[in-house]
Parts: C-alpha cells; sequence; structure tokens
C-alpha cells in the first residue's frame, strides 16, 4: 500500500512502520469513505432533518447499509469477536481520526454496536441530575430485585432521546446495593428497553444549544420501571469492572475524533487564508504574520494531541488498558480543551460566518466542549493523576535525601 | 440613596461617589426591574416561543410596556433627546451591567430606539458574505442613484431575520462612490423598509446552534431593490462619519452587559460550591481548594472588566468618544475573551448540566463569543492599538539615545 | 500645572481630576529626577560596585543627599508625621509608577524609614527556612523574657544582607508566645541592632543569580541573642497588628513599582521595534503584525494593572486600608505576573542580548517574580479571596432558590 | 537489561521495543553516572569556582578523566566515526534525558566534542550585537583573503569567555561573500584560535545575572584578525551547508536536556509536597488539591515535551535531519517554554528559597529561557512552520470546493 496516499498525510513517520498491510488497506477505505462519501453527505443529512427531527435520515440509513457491505463496520471491535477486523489500537486510533473528521462517520458505529447487524440502537445512561457524576460512586438511581424482575427507581440526563424511534434500549448504570462496603461493588448494569412502562421522557436536553437530533440527549424519570433478571449484564455488582474494560477506549475514542475535526478545522483556516476575496486592509489573511504564526502554533497543537492519542493508543496494545491509564487520562485531559482552542481559532479566522452553520466548525466546537467534561471533567481527572504520582514521593524523598549526603561526604574529603 | 442597596455591591467605592442622586435612584430600579421581572420571566419566554418561534412573545410584550411607564427605557439615550434621563455613560455601564444579567434585559430598548416609543424595531446591517467586513472599507454592497430613488444590489449576512414581522426596516451600510480617493468616503448609511421589493430572505443564520428567535439572524439578497433619496442618512459618503459617533458606546454596551452575564454566572457557580448535594469524593465542590482558587480567580476577572469598562465610559463622558478611543479598544480587545473564559469556568463547574439550556450560560457563553467578532475580531482592533503605539516610537528613540549619552557624560566625569 | 507634562502621559484621563496641585508639582518633580538623575546613574551605580559589592555607592549617597534637599524623601509618608508631603495613596501610587522605572529610585526611602533623616538602615526579617512562612502564624523563631532583656533563637532569611555595614538594625519577626489560643497573638516584632553578640551570618543568598548589592540577602542563624526590653515594639503578641497597618500600602508599592520597570521594558520594545539595524527577513521589527499584536497586548497589559492598582490605592484613600483588602488582593495577585509576562515579551523581542546586562530588563524581570512570592505566593493569597467569596454563597443561593419560585408562579398564572 | 531499573521509569512503554541491548546498557550506565556522580558534586563544584571563576575545577577535570575511561564520552558522535558509541538518535535521546538532569553532565562532552580525546575547547560564535541574528543570513562580520590568510573584522557575542584559558579556538559564522545573489551562500565558517591578535574581549556578558563561569559568555571586537586559509571549514560559502546537518540535533540536544532540568525540578516539587515541616494553614503542600492538581499538570506537560522530543529524534533516525526538519521545530517552540513554565510552578512550590542558589532551579529556569532565544526565538520558528504548512493551502482548497460540488450533485439528485 503506497504511504504516499493522503490519508496517511498526518501519520508520524514513527508510526507507520507499525502498521500492517491489512491495516493500511482499512485506512484507505476509511479515508475514501469520510472523503468521498461522507463529508459530501453533511448538508443533504440536516436536510432531511427539517421536518422529520427525529427519525433517522434516509441518506444515514442508506450510508450504513453500504457500510456494511463495504465492511466498515465494527472496525473497533477487539479481536475477539468474529466481526472484528482485528486492528490494534494503534491501527483504529488512526481510522478514528480520518472517521472523526466528519461528526457522525463513526457514530453510527458506536450506536449499532450492541447489535453489530441489526438496526437497533442503544445507549449508555449512567449521569443523573441530583448527584456529582462525576465521581460515579456517587450514581444513586436504584435498582432492586423482586422475584423473577429488578424495580428501578430514579432519574437520569443525557444517554439518547426515546423521541428517536430506532432508540431500542438503555444500557443504564444503577445502584443495586448502596451498603456494600465496598464503593465499587455498589454498583450494576442492566438492560432496559426504552418501551418499558415507567419510564417517563421528562424533556430534550440541548448542549450549548444543539439538540443533536436525532440521537438527541434527554432527562428521564424512572418509576417503579421493572425488567426481567436476565437483563443485569455481568452480575450485581460488578458495573464498575465492566466499565473498567471499555473506559480506555472509549475516552480515547472521542479524543481521536477531536483530532480529525480538529484537522478539518485547521485546512479550512488555511484554505480562508488564501482566499483572494478576504482582503482587510488590502492583504489576504495568510499573509499576515500573525495569521503564519497562528497557523504554526494550531498545527504544532494538532500534532502534538496526536502524539498523545497514538501513544496512549499504543500503550493499550503493549500493556492493556489498565496499565495504561496514565496515558488514557493524559489523551483525555489534553485533548479536548486543546482541539477546543484550535477550533475556535479556526472560527475566529471565518469572521462572523464562522460562527454559523455555514461551517461545521460550531458543532465541532461543541462536540469538544462536552468531551471536557463527558466522563469526568478533566479536574477529575488531573486529581487522579495527582494522586498517583505522589505515591512516589516518598521514594524521591529518600533519593534526594542521598544526594545531600553524597554532596556532604564529597566535601568532607575536600 | 442607601449604597447598601444590592444594587450597588459590585460598584468600586472609588466610582460610587460620582453618581448622580438621579443616576442611583435608576440604578436601584433598574435592579429591582431585572432581578423581580426579567430574571423570573425568562423560563416562561422561552416557553411562549415554542410554536411562534418568530413573533415576540406576549410576555415581552407586557414587560415592555410596563418598562416605558416605569421610565426604565431609553436610558442609553444622550442628553441631546428629551426623552433622555441624562445619564452619563459611566452612570449608564452601572445600569447596563445590571441589565446585562439577563440576556435580553437590555435588548428592547436597543431594537427599538429608532423609533422610541412606538412599536416598530430595526437592524443595523453591515457585514457581507464575500468580503473581509472586519475592515469596513471592504463593504461591497452598491448603491446608486436613478432619479428619485436609489437603486440597491448585493448580499447581507446577519442584522436579524425578516421572519419576525415586527422587523420593519434595515439600517443599511452600502458602497455608494466606490471610486471615491478617500477609502473613508465611499461608504453611505441608508433605510430600507424590509417589505421593499427585491429583499430575498435567503435562510435564517445559526450563532453556534442558536437561531436567537425572535430576533434571529438571517442571510438577505439585494437585487434591484429601490428606495426614495430621503432614504439615505445624514449624506452620501458619510456612513463612517455616522458610524464614529456610534461606535464607542455601542462597543463598551456589549462589553458591559457581558460583565452583567459573568457575574451572574459566577453567583450560579458560588451556589453551587455549597449545594449539599454535589460532593464528588465526598467534598462539596466548594471544599476544593483547587476550586476555591478558581472562584477567586473569576472573582478578580470580572473587577479587572469592571474596571477596564467604567474607565472607558467615565473616559468618554470626561473627553468624548473619540479621544475615549484607546480605553474603549481596552475594552472591546479584552472584555469578551475573558468574559467567555469565566463564563466557561462556571459551566464546567456545573458538570454535564452546565452545557443544557438548564441553565443560561451556554447562551450567555454564545454571546461573549459572538462580541469577540462583531464589530471586527480582536486581532483588528490589536492591529489599531499597535499602530498607535508605534507613532510614539521615534520619540522615545530619542529618550533613550539621551539616558546613554547622560550616563557617557557621567562616567567621564568619574 | 499643565498636565501636558510626560509625567502624566500615562495616568488615566479619569484619575488626573483627582490629583491636589501639591501632587501634580510633585510627580512632576519625580519624573525628572528619575528620567534625568536616577536612570542615566545606573550605569555608573553598577560600576561603583565593582570590588566595593558591600558597601553603598558613593553615587548613591550623593543622590540621597540631594533628594532630601529636593523634598523628594518620605513621599510615602502618611500625613500624620511632620516630614509627610501629604500625598493620598492615589496620588502617591502616580509617583512611585514613576520611580518604579529604576529598580533603585524608591529603594532608599524604603530603607531609610526608620529613622527618616539619618543614614541608619533597618531591615524587615520575617522568612524562616524550617517552616512555610507563608502562612505568618507559623513563624518559629523564639523570643522569651529574661530580666530586663529579651533572648531570641531561630533562624531567618532573606532581610538585607549585614555585608553591608550600613545595615544596623533588623526589626525581627518572632513567636513570643506559642501557646497562645489566638494563632494571632502568639507573635511580637522586635529591634535588633545587627552587631548583637550571637547573630551568625550563614552565607549571603542569591535570587535567580542576583545577589542585589550592597543591599543583599542573607541566611542567619540566631543563638541566644539578647536585647533589652525596650526593643520590643508596640507589646508583647501584637506583631499581627503592626503588619495590619503597613501590608495594605507596602502590597501595592511593589505593584506600582513594577509597573514602571513594565513601561521601561515596553518603551524598549517600541524602540527596537523601529531599529533599522535589526531587521529579520528584511523588515524592521515592529513591521511584522505579529510584532504589532503583541505590543497591543502589552500595553493594555500595563493599562490594566495601572488600573488595577489605581483603584486599589484610591480604595485605600476612601475606606481605609482594612476596607480595602479585597482591592489590596486583586493587586498582588494580578500585577506581578502580568508585569514578569510583560518584561519577558519584551526580553524576547530584543533577542539574545536581551538577556544580558545590556539591559535592566533581566533584573525587572527577576524582581517581577520575587514579587510574586514576597508576602506569600500568588496561590496564598487567592486562597483568602476565594474563602470571602464563598461567605456571600448562602444568600446568594436564597436569590437564585427565589428566581426559579417566581418563575413557576408566572408559569402557573400562564 | 531489566527495564525495572529506575533509569527506565520516564522512557515509554512505545520507546522501550526500540532501544538496542547496547543502548539499554548505556543507559543505565549514564543514569548510575549522573545520579552517583554528577548530581551529589554540584555543589563541590560550585564551591571551586569561589576565588576562581574562570578555571574549570579541578572535581571537573576528574570526572572528565573518568567519564572517558567509562566510555561515557562521545555519547552523541554519528556512527560515522570510531569513537562513537552507534546510538541513534532515539536512544541517545533517552541517555541526553538523563544527563540532563544535572546542568554539566552533557557540556563537557560538547565541548571536547572538537578533538575528542583531548582536553582543549571550542565554541561556535555566531550572534552579533549590530544584526537581527534570529535571520543567519543577515550575519555580518567580514572575512576577505590576502595572500594565504583570511583577514576577519567585525563584532560577535556569547560563543564563550576568553577568560577561561582552557577555550581556544572559536569557530566563527562570517560574511565572505556579501554580494552573492543567493543570500546562503554569502557566509563562511572558519576556525579562529583564541590567542590569534586583534581579538579583544570587551566584556563577559550574564544570562538572567548568570555569568556562567567558567565557561561564561562575552562581546568580542575583530580588528584585522589573520588566520592562515587552512582555517577555513570545507569551503568559502558553506557555513549553511555545515550548519544544516548539525542544527537538528543540535536543537533537540537543548530540549532533551530541558526535559531531564524539568522531572529533576519536578521531583523536587513532589519531595516538597510531602515536607511535614511545610505546613501553611496546617495541611501538607500536597495535602491542597490545588496542589495536586498542579502536579498531574506538571507531570502531563513533562510527557507531552518527551513525546514530541522523542518522535523527533526517531524520525531523523528514519527520514534523516532535512526530512525531520518540521519535527525538529515541533520542538524547538513547543519545548522551552514549556519547560520553563514547569520549573517555574516547581520554584513557586518551593517559596522563597525556591528562588535563590539553595535549588538548581533558577539556573535551570534561565537556561530553559535561554534556548527559546538559541539558534532564533520560537517565533522566528513558528513562521517558518506557518510558512510551510501554507503551501499546501492551494491544494486543500480544491479538496473542499469538491465537498461543495459533491453535495450539490446530491442535493439535485434528491
Amino acid at each position: 500500500m503506497a504511504l504516499q496516499h493522503p490519508a496517511f498525510a498526518h501519520i508520524p513517520a514513527t508510526v507507520k512502520p507499525k502498521l500492517s498491510p491489512k491495516a493500511k488497506e482499512t485506512i484507505v477505505k476509511v479515508y475514501e469513505w469520510v472523503e468521498n462519501e461522507c463529508i459530501p453527505a453533511e448538508s443533504i443529512m440536516e436536510r432531511q432533518l427539517e421536518g422529520h427531527r427525529w427519525a433517522v435520515q434516509p441518506k444515514m440509513q442508506e450510508l450504513r447499509g453500504r457500510a456494511r457491505e463495504a465492511n466498515l463496520f465494527n472496525l473497533f471491535l477487539p479481536k475477539t469477536f468474529k466481526e472484528s477486523p482485528g486492528l490494534t489500537n494503534l491501527e483504529y486510533a488512526c481510522c478514528a481520526q480520518i472517521m472523526g473528521r466528519c461528526y457522525w462517520a463513526a457514530e453510527k458505529q458506536k450506536w449499532l454496536k450492541p447489535l453489530l447487524e441489526g438496526t437497533a440502537m442503544s445507549a449508555y445512561s449512567m449521569t443523573e441530575p441530583d448527584v456529582a457524576a462525576s465521581d460515579a460512586t456517587n450514581i444513586a438511581c436504584s435498582l432492586h430485585r423482586e422475584g423473577n424482575h429488578y424495580v428501578i427507581n430514579g432519574r437520569k440526563v443525557f444517554g439518547g432521546s426515546t423521541m428517536n424511534k430506532d432508540l431500542t434500549f438503555f444500557i443504564l448504570m444503577v445502584c443495586s446495593d448502596p451498603e456494600n462496603p465496598s464503593a465499587w461493588k455498589r454498583h450494576s448494569m442492566v438492560i432496559v428497553p426504552t418501551n418499558t412502562p415507567g419510564i417517563k421522557h421528562v424533556r430534550n436536553l440541548t448542549i450549548m444549544g444543539y439538540d443533536d437530533a436525532p440521537q438527541g440527549h434527554a432527562e428521564y424519570l424512572y418509576t417503579n420501571v421493572r425488567v426481567p433478571v436476565e437483563n443485569l449484564i455481568l452480575g450485581e455488582g460488578r458495573a464498575f469492572e465492566i466499565a473498567q474494560g471499555r473506559l480506555g477506549p472509549g475516552r480515547i475514542h472521542h479524543c481521536m475524533r477531536l483530532i480529525g475535526q480538529s484537522e478539518r478545522a485547521y485546512e479550512m483556516a488555511l484554505v480562508r487564508a488564501i482566499d483572494p476575496q478576504k482582503k482587510p486592509r488590502g492583504k489576504r489573511i495568510g499573509d499576515f504574520d500573525s495569521n503564519i504564526e497562528r497557523l504554526a502554533q494550531m498545527r504544532l497543537d494538532i500534532d502534538t494531541m496526536r502524539l498523545i492519542v497514538l501513544n496512549a493508543a499504543e500503550t493499550m496494545d503493549l500493556l492493556g488498558n489498565k496499565a495504561g491509564r496514565h496515558t488514557i487520562a493524559h489523551s483525555k485531559i489534553v485533548v479536548p480543551s486543546m482541539a477546543a482552542k484550535v477550533i475556535d481559532e479556526c472560527m475566529q479566522m471565518h469572521g462572523g460566518l464562522g460562527l454559523t452553520q455555514e461551517t461545521f466548525m460550531p458543532h465541532a466546537w461543541t462536540y469538544a466542549r462536552y468531551v471536557r467534561l463527558a466522563d469526568g471533567p478533566d479536574a477529575a481527572h488531573r486529581h487522579q493523576v495527582g494522586r498517583d504520582e505522589l505515591k512516589q514521593a516518598t521514594q524521591l524523598q529518600s533519593k534526594h535525601r542521598r544526594y545531600k549526603e553524597q554532596a556532604s561526604d564529597l566535601a568532607a574529603k575536600l
């Protein structure tokens, strides 16, 4: 596979040798798909939502079918699944950064994950309006057993809107054993069909003004919602165990996509920079060396993000998700803010129209802003990193004390 | 007027002695109005828009009527108008910072300004999609005279949506004399009723996803639009002259309101900080000293913005708008970014729901973001300030050369 | 006094009307003094230190004498002293910002303060190497009474070097009553002549590499140092009471001077910008619009600092030092970092030589860096501001709850 | 070689598999050498300078001898030299980051490079006080041939001090052909023994107050300095060709060392964080979660720098110095500022003593600050990157235009 193909333009030279032939082929296919099928379809997709805000668009249905045929589905699936194309995290990261260029190019995969081949959609529902969900041990929505059923009571926010009829079930995080002495064994995950009696759709939520139709976000009230005991995933009290496995990939998946969005916004800024129609004070925007410096800084920021995320992906490949936790946190803390900064600067270089629906950038910024909070605010992740670091302090104390003792010895000999 | 009233809580001690009794009375009236009538009406106003997105809400109509009766209209009018309450810029700034707490509290005045007592609305329309409007000498929408009419051709963006039937005319910036040797005498301003034949409403625009109904933003195509010659304001080629007079107050008006928005977001962050329901890792948010430091920094940022804006307002009072131009630029460059930063941090302290319509903050952030571009991006204003500064460099060169000569003299005497 | 004089160039229009005739006259005298006597003498002063590093320079002695004759001494003294020129804090701030242009122009006053007319020097000595002195209640150097003497034991850092023979006494902060239930009554201040037996000069200290001769900084060991009981200032346990009175002015005094240093560095950057000898890629530095923007941002930063400090000075005039505490903290937290940033940027615009002794900037940067720690790190001051802010949170909680209740009432009436 | 050895603690998991057995062995040797021989010797080295400021210290002489015996010399030498240990850039980068922990641990190699085994020292001398040397084509110091000699006239700054008698020759960058139509062929490099008649040592220079003895920095005046023609390196007009080859490794060498300095400062901050003697407001510094967040951010910043520098080193290994130019610029622009920020924060966490000679940090900060200017200010490098980026804009313009065309096609088919 010729590495001169534009799909490889921003894959670091240090990463290219690590891509399998299969991965290279997939990267090119994903690139062609996103460039030729997804991005050009964005505006028609938007139009098809008009008047049918909560139905999946016909164009989206068509693209999904064709993606499945082209084997572009389930790229993210680990090798243990038979449908998996067998990409490493590093290879998948290279694909995801391309898919990220188009907001929904990766999205359809995520929603179809549970059923892989079907058309049903699920949503993960964790956050609650009444507790600090950034510390997930606070989740309070209750689940208790009555005979062969579990009964659920509580409130949830985000996690997709049931106005979208394709959303068929929630994967709900609940508190099943509030008195368990271990805070990490009190919670469970359970499958709840969206049409179960007792689920009240209170209202749709917007994020920075966006309703994100047709998936959407909403608030729900659960009152004595009953599901069969078989719907419990893995077993009572094992929610964190389940989460553990998918948190790493999930966290950096968002980061990878944000790099794609940043790269695309940056390309638009470069194009704007040479637009002969836009000449404040008689010069094209890219003739101002203040803008040349801004473009350079954005390029470096994007490259920095990419090195951080690819390092996390490869570390997971080498050591597993758990040992890679520091590199995942590195991505999760640094990327969303930096991507938002880059996209914001690109909008600014477009003047007033840069803030309108004329470009994809306002929505991309909103996504970056959202990821800064999704799965915990960056401050919470910094706390975790900082506490891990402090664990080594005692040992370093000995080492630094030793420096002084050896220096005294040397001075004594003088 | 007791300065202990909460309306004065954030007016600097150094400014209080400069407020007239009339101004103090007005500040209290504005405060009571905003706190008791406007902010509580926000959610109902939002609901009244549902299904009637482009009509001014009944509650808004009611509030406008009562504001007029309470003499809270036209606060901004200069003393030369008989309807003017006679406030200085500094005094008006104190009012505007309170009105800013509610997005539309000051808005109704702006829109009604042209007719003062009527219900008609106007919109200022300058920006164009095809040129770099940050340099207003680029404005290309053409106007030429044919007998007793002017004929207009061109494209415009922003400037209100005609889907709102209360919008009755545009104040249009046009290029009337493209060959004039002085770039500052090529443009004119003309009144164009919104129902004039030849104006095509191409589409509504959103800003960061917000349609800002019922005022809105839109794109227009002008094809041979004819208006009587009397509609020209002041005279041909005098657009920049007109702009000059209102730019200063207009620019800092936005800044004042942003301070009100920041102050309110900050109050919400303080309230969140002591919320006993929100306890990540067992502590209230305000028990984390990282958040204590963040709150402090936000308080200082708001106070910094306020000193800058009040200084600009008072400088205009003392020296006029033209001589105050540096202080106005100081506000225009510093405040929108700083306000956006403060509001962003307050959203972050609210977790995921901080980004939804649950709070006024996402819309406030969007407003701050917009003001960073409105009336020119901050980079353009920095360029202007920088060029002004460089004009003194030659004189400073002499002074610094003199230091060295005197130092040599001293050394010679040693 | 003509306000066109360059001494008033950077005093805000809003402040000028508040200056008394006496103050205006003083400001001009200070300006002429600094510009014509102090700055040109800098290099000779540096040369006179060579070989006599710890003796006050002859040129400094001469300038001191002449400053006293010109009544430029003791500008800072409150009106209660007969030697005071009677300036308000605001007026003094305007002088101090000019004196700040030359590192030591204000310095001689500070050192001579205790004796006003004499030539003896004192140094305030508080910090200790073994405790977190940012929280001054930790100060541990002990003082206890034995008959008619106090006996002192402990270690101190900073506070001037006794290698300078003109330093005649320390004002020492000590712990006199460690068991007092109130942490604010455990400490005292005592006068200790530098030649008292038992004081060991351990070593001189450098700050960022500077020895700051001839005043200097040093580390001391106090072993059974005895002083007569009359040397206690005000009374046992009253150290914080004494400190309280002078902290405000002391803190903003540093900030004022940093503004002078920043303004001078900025002037040098402007001069550099038009230097015809310095042409990277064929353009003068000031022809790059990236530098034009940088210069503008620096000007705005300096103006921002000035508004903050002058507001603090005037608030102290109006309300006293205690009520002005928030405005003082505002200065203390914002100014040192911002001044360091401005000076750093000016150095950068000078290329490699900007970091050498060729300019005053490296020393000025070091001073700004030092002030960020002197009298407590900025984090400690932010903590204090944040804790003060949180005291209002409960009241705001009620207000924001009321908004919601009123909104519900309105909705119910609909 | 056990990768559990602390020498590998901060080498990314993704880099470890790329280290040869020889490299791993060397890394451990370097680590032991720096930790046990260099860092403990710092204070004695400082003491040996007292009174002999410009002579290489006896301890340094001893360490050099032993390093040579231990084969720790010439680690940086490319494989083409017989003395080379044959490390890749990536492997050398891992060593250099460890050597960086001690300011002079790598220094002795640099100075001895020209003669490898001897004791003579050279210094590279390029910068001039009279031109903008950030654009090296401005270098003006002239060289012209007279018979069998070259005659040199001009002024130079930096490049070592001849007060250090071990400095035996300069490698001087001169302008040999000012009229050459190609700006890149006007300059040459020539070897000039320091004792050549006509070289005047004008004065020593300090950098941020540091004299950096015994190597030092100085200003020189060259008046008719004559050297034999054999002293010309490579040929007339080939200075940029020579520079090209060593610029890449030279630039990232500084960056690597800065990472070592940052890592060591960070360790000191961690140790400080658990110091039981330092308790502002009753808590250890590391018990404040604001500091926990700061420590986390520093760890992430250091890790970010490391990924960037190692990526540059490996890219040079894979593609050569020229093709790696973007990754080198990435390091050069990002690392010095970020390292200075980390070290500054670590100083701040140490309170006042953090700014004194008590710790290595003030000198380390100064080094980072210096590197931000050495070899061109970061703005110049950003300009270069930005100009390179703009070269792709036209191609991107076509691509983005194609998106729109394809979208129109799709819409037409609807």
